[in-house]
């Protein structure tokens, strides 16, 4: 891999995203060697990964070159490369570009799509955890309207034009209704001849109420704002199965649609060499002590959406958010200079900052520690909120524009289809 | 193609670019049905694609949804498709969506690479006629610099970070210039474990001069100017042959080099039907007369880069650059209109607005009617003039942003690999 020998330990991070960041930072001008891995050379703003998905956002500009990030760190290294395996007992790491030593290994990986083991779903439906997928989305969705002008069977046209998202959560709720704005401002002056009424948005939700990490008032607030919007919440509901074109689910309820959005579930995104039975926790997560060490060895460390930090408050590990990562990120790099000095590490506490979600022009759910806003001053907060978290004047000035553009001229401009997504429309012909 | 009948003359135009949307916009309101035709929903702002391969700006800044410039047109219609063959005598074309009688057809294909037969270039060189393709420059570029920092032989690391650059006509000079402003800027910064003095640009050119198009003395402002950033040009000198790490010329010169952009020559975009020999032209473009009209036929007609009006002015036809495009779009517009009233049509008549190239930070030589300028001033005009004729308020707007953000930082953040190009790196290691 090239990495010069140092005089210094050896810190290989492996994931630059919110936790990774966070950490690396911390880390700076310490008696470190710090190698920073990841499989992208950009940091990815997920957040706001909708945005692009549905033709709001270009993706560079939610993107910011992880080398940029380790400017003027003495010691620092990156290497684009995909981890292929962990040895933790000669504390190396096996990648596709050779092989690497560590003395200290954090573990920032996030997480993936999970299906569950359902490889029907997993073949056919749309998932957004990268910027490639959200592009896909992107390109479907227009494609699919593309392809709806060519047919003039009224059921394969409205198949065409019904979007089915499953998971009620933060991604399903903001992209149903980034969904329904498009139906509104855009979609009747781009497709005159299609009747855009019949487009239907059908949120598809496990259990009796949307965005279940959030307030009853949040949830049943944005249950009435997506319902103005005309999408369809279907609660109590599991999908079962879809083959391209009909998403079943539990009960008798069918769809025909040619999309089937999945954001129902993710799950850590493991390492071989770390998947034995006795570290991993529910959901593929590695299980970590209040230091984020992982049990029995002192020398590795798991952060962000891959840790799971079980106690008594929180059995299950924290919410695999972007607010965790960071703050465990940040303190394990004031844990990991306390060790370079020989002192005790603290134990990670969490400061819930709060959880919020956008539903659409003028439209959010807030829910902050002392209180809980919906409506349009939650939509500004939600704005200046993302705008402050996005990494780089650049990235921020053009989301601004972005969003200063559509909000005036009900647009979004970014809906090309720059490399087509090809689904096989056989069955909507 | 699900197009309905109208009473109206239906006249459908091959091609969203600088001569199909000029043509379109003209015949707005006008007693006839429209269909435009192109394989991208987008209409795709080519002089700055090389901003896109360098990682100046984001694609979606310089593309534009083809549906929103015919908003508000009534009975104009797009169709997304490949256009297979045209039946010129049955007046109808056949398309992957099938198949649109025509009363006019107006070919806009505009123009694509031209390797001249040599499949090894076809194969191994990378150009920039697509967006894709200019994103595909953009990931191997930073691809080369990720490998070699993985490697210590000093000659296979050179290969890695010497950039060749075939044809020195616009499109290479600006991309030469553009490497090197990279060069200077951000690679010592991103690469600190590397000597960025080694990076090479070399751009070949075939005549005697660079920019043969332009006067001579934009051609020697430009090589000075291209000198002074460190460009090695190459005069008088053909490449032959390009196996993916050697470049060979038609001397015993050769380069060792991961890289070789080709950007020496391009042709025509033909149509099956349309390909017989007494249509076509040198470079495979169609032959038109002065009303843009093919021969022997009244009703089709070929605009922009695929048109080669050739007269004793102008023995090869026009440039293939944007300006003689939209000036035949906008002219076959007006002669539309006046064929609708049964009037004669008249001759078209290129005014020569002027030429420009922009080569770096503050550099640019531009030849106008009247005037000649080179410098800084040129770079202010250059600048000027190409964010006029880009379409669209936002795209605008971010170039702006971006052009004000690079210059100021001397940065260029849509340096990101969003989908890599996978290079075959196993005589690099």
């Amino acid at each position: 891999m090239n990495i010069p020998q140092s005089n210094f330990p050896r810190v290989v991070i492996i994931g630059g995203g919110f936790a990774g960041i966070a950490l690396a930072k911390q880390l700076r001008g310490e008696e470190l060697q710090v190698v920073l891995i990841d499989k992208h050379n950009y940091h990815n703003f997920q957040p706001l990964m909708y945005q692009v998905s549905t033709g709001g956002l270009e993706p560079d500009s939610i993107a910011y070159p992880l080398r940029k990030v380790l400017h003027r760190y003495n010691n620092f290294f990156f290497r684009l490369a995909h981890v292929e395996t962990v040895d933790p007992e000669k504390q190396c790491i096996h990648t596709n570009i050779g092989k690497l030593d560590f003395d200290y290994l954090v573990v920032a990986t996030g997480s993936c799509t999970n299906f569950f083991g359902n490889t029907n779903l997993e073949k056919h439906a749309m998932s957004m955890k990268t910027i490639p997928e959200a592009l896909q989305i992107r390109s479907l969705i227009l494609e699919n309207f593309e392809q709806a002008v060519l047919t003039n069977d009224l059921q394969k046209r409205n198949a065409l034009m019904r979007f089915v998202i499953v998971g009620g959560g933060p991604t399903g709720v903001e992209l149903a209704g980034a969904l329904a704005e498009i139906k509104k401002g855009i979609l009747p002056k781009d497709y005159p001849d299609l009747d855009i009424r019949k487009v239907e948005i059908e949120l598809i939700q496990s259990g009796d109420r949307i965005l279940p990490g959030m307030s009853e008032k949040a949830s049943s607030k944005a249950e009435e704002f997506l319902e103005d919007l005309g999408v369809r919440i279907w609660k109590n509901t599991r999908v079962t199965d879809y083959d391209g074109h009909t998403v079943k689910t539990k009960t008798d309820l069918e769809f025909e649609a040619a999309t089937l959005i999945w954001a129902a579930g993710v799950q850590g995104a493991c390492i071989q060499g770390l998947d034995a039975e006795n570290l991993m926790m529910r959901g593929n997560r590695l299980a970590v002590n209040k230091y984020n060490q992982l049990e029995g060895y002192d020398s590795i460390f798991a952060i962000g959406d891959i840790a799971c930090m079980a106690s008594d408050s929180c059995p299950r590990g924290h919410a695999m958010m972007a607010q965790p990562a960071m703050q465990q990120g940040k303190h394990l790099g004031k844990n990991l200079r306390l060790l370079l000095r020989n002192k005790p590490m603290k134990p990670f506490q969490y400061k819930d900052k709060g959880v919020m979600a956008t539903i659409g022009r003028n439209k959010a759910v807030v829910d902050l520690k002392n209180f809980k806003l919906q409506g349009i001053i939650a939509w500004y907060v939600w704005m200046f909120i993302h705008l402050y978290f996005l990494i780089g004047f650049r990235n921020r000035a053009i989301v601004f524009i972005n969003w200063v553009y559509n909000y005036i001229r009900f647009d979004r401009e970014a809906r090309v289809i720059i490399r087509p997504y090809q689904k096989d429309y056989s069955e909507f012909r």
